[in-house]
């Protein structure tokens, strides 16, 4: 049975390691799989991003633990979701909710410590809860026995993009390790366009029309293509459009639709 | 069988998936955990106090690897210890010493180089002996094949916490990759203070009491929590303590006990 | 069957998890190993060298895929080499050449899009062709399958040392997360110097002879080893010879044969 983590834990320390012993410990016949313990530390958005992006590339059934948790300890609740043949277990902050969005789902609190590492601290969930439940659920024990029903989730919400005639308006929502930026501007909103030429602007950056790859530009040009996750990106060719742009999460990216007769701008 | 590894190598190069390569050959049914690769280059004390504090989430039997090992190939020994039916293998620097420490143990220096790589270099006795050792370990070589028993190894020291009436006086012994400011303070010496209320100083900083979990406090806050160590630690909510505080390893930490009835200070 | 991973992803995303979703879909019993995503962003020769000196310690019939690929969805084509029991995966940017040189092998291109995700994007072949074509090349799918024989590569050159009487001019090739300079001079040109002593100059810097192991010389010394990949290493005592020395990769260094009778310099 397949578990992955996601986590804020970065490489420094060995939490993610004994969230691994724990595991083992209950199911050693549990694999464990890192989508990442690099997300910036507390940055639910990324981490529920990271995820829903990352689960369609897993076997049905697979467990997903996910550990950005500020509010460990505290009011929040610990949860386990069944939605369309995975699981999810992490806190109930929005981390879990963007990947389960307008789906069938079923939520657990989870609430029965009989299922949680003895004794129960309140700064280490992911050792202390998320990773013992995920391996005696890997086990087999059924979801119904780690809590009770509780539907309601705290929900995240991705700004959506705004159309206003031949011009998209939406955000830069994730950027990767690369320095690429990552829109909320996606396949569809840019199919909808009346056009076949577009423009990029970004800051006091403007990008001229989508290229299928990176290196359809010189080195050190930026570009932009349909990502991965099937967004709009911007990238620069070999470099860092992060750091070229000074773009930050949350900053404005306009698409603004060219005339296919107008030739030029 | 179970192999941890615990290194100094950081994840820039392939030294930690090398040695997993070495271990395969000897024994492809070992599973091996990566407890972290991120010790900061030759910092014996991090990970000695890495691996006490995640051993016991780990089954028995596992192999504890650890290659913090700035003495390379020089005249430290290389060491295999067999404690509490958990085995340690790495140099003899004190970076086992705090996990095997007041227990029974079996101290085997390394000499017999039949279960080293061969040839066998100067520079990277994780791959040519401790990886190596390991995998042969795991596949059921008994550990007096692998030298002789040699009682005497390093030990490192954590300075004690002094107590001075209603004072305990601590240090930083450890940061996180969060920014963490984790102490030698544990929840016995909390517990040995005449009082309910506690105020904390590190630096010029100074902090109100224990709480039970980070978002105890405002956000950007300074807060006290006693972490998943069982050590006393200070933490920024959603922030990083670090450097917050400017703080390093070593830094002093004083408890004070405050009266009951004293309603403030 | 083992599939090893090499890339420039970081530790930030969840990229190199889903490669392994996408080998575990196709192949639940593959084994994969990390050999490390920390290559630095596009650096191509970096990843080759990281390649050539690890593949000797993993057993024979690995398949190691390789995705330093900042030409993905342009023209570069998409490789498969066989090469003494061993199969690479990767881009034709000279990535794999390094560790096939003069070897009998064999070259597909990936042509057979059968073994790719569906749809098969233009930004990330890690996922879509390299991990697919893994993980059904390790389910015993033949390899002519993928594609046809397409035998000439793009080839990386590492520049030769050069040997003028009795002095060696070489160049740093590598710098590892230690900060270690590793440079082109191996072994056996160290060998073919007609004097038992050296001098060795990087930079301003000068070092006097080569050591066995780092702490042969005080703290925050330099010291100059042969290392874990049989070549001339500079490093500093517990220290970072790259900041020390301002170094990059491409420096040049020289290695002077020092008479054995002339007693100093």
């Amino acid at each position: 049975m397949l578990i992955t983590l996601t986590t804020d834990f970065g490489y420094r320390d060995s939490f993610a390691g004994i969230m691994k012993g724990v595991i083992k410990q209950i199911n050693p016949d549990a694999e464990v799989i890192d989508l990442t313990h690099g997300v910036p530390p507390q940055d639910i958005m990324a981490a529920a991003l990271t995820l829903r992006h990352s689960v369609p590339y897993f076997s049905d059934g697979a467990i997903h633990v996910v550990v950005i948790d500020p509010g460990v300890g505290g009011t929040r609740r610990p949860l386990l979701i069944e939605c369309e043949g995975n699981y999810f277990i992490g806190p109930d902050n929005g981390v879990l909710s963007l990947t389960v969005r307008n789906k069938q789902k079923l939520v657990i609190e989870l609430t029965n410590s009989e299922y949680f590492l003895q004794p129960t601290g309140s700064t280490f969930h992911g050792r202390d809860i998320f990773a013992s439940v995920a391996a005696h659920l890997s086990r087999g024990v059924p979801i119904g026995a780690f809590g009770s029903a509780s539907p309601n989730i705290i929900e995240l919400q991705v700004h959506e993009v705004v159309r206003n005639q031949n011009v998209l308006v939406g955000e830069i929502i994730y950027i990767d390790g690369y320095g690429n930026l990552f829109t909320n501007i996606d396949e569809q909103d840019l199919g909808s366009l009346p056009c076949n030429q577009i423009h990029i602007a970004v800051g006091s950056t403007s990008i001229r029309d989508l290229k299928a790859s990176y290196d359809s530009v010189e080195v050190d040009q930026l570009t932009a293509v349909v990502n991965s996750w099937g967004v709009l990106e911007i990238a620069q060719c070999n470099g860092n459009a992060r750091q070229r742009c000074g773009a930050k999460v949350g900053d404005r990216v306009v698409v603004t639709c060219v005339a296919k007769s107008s030739g030029g701008f």
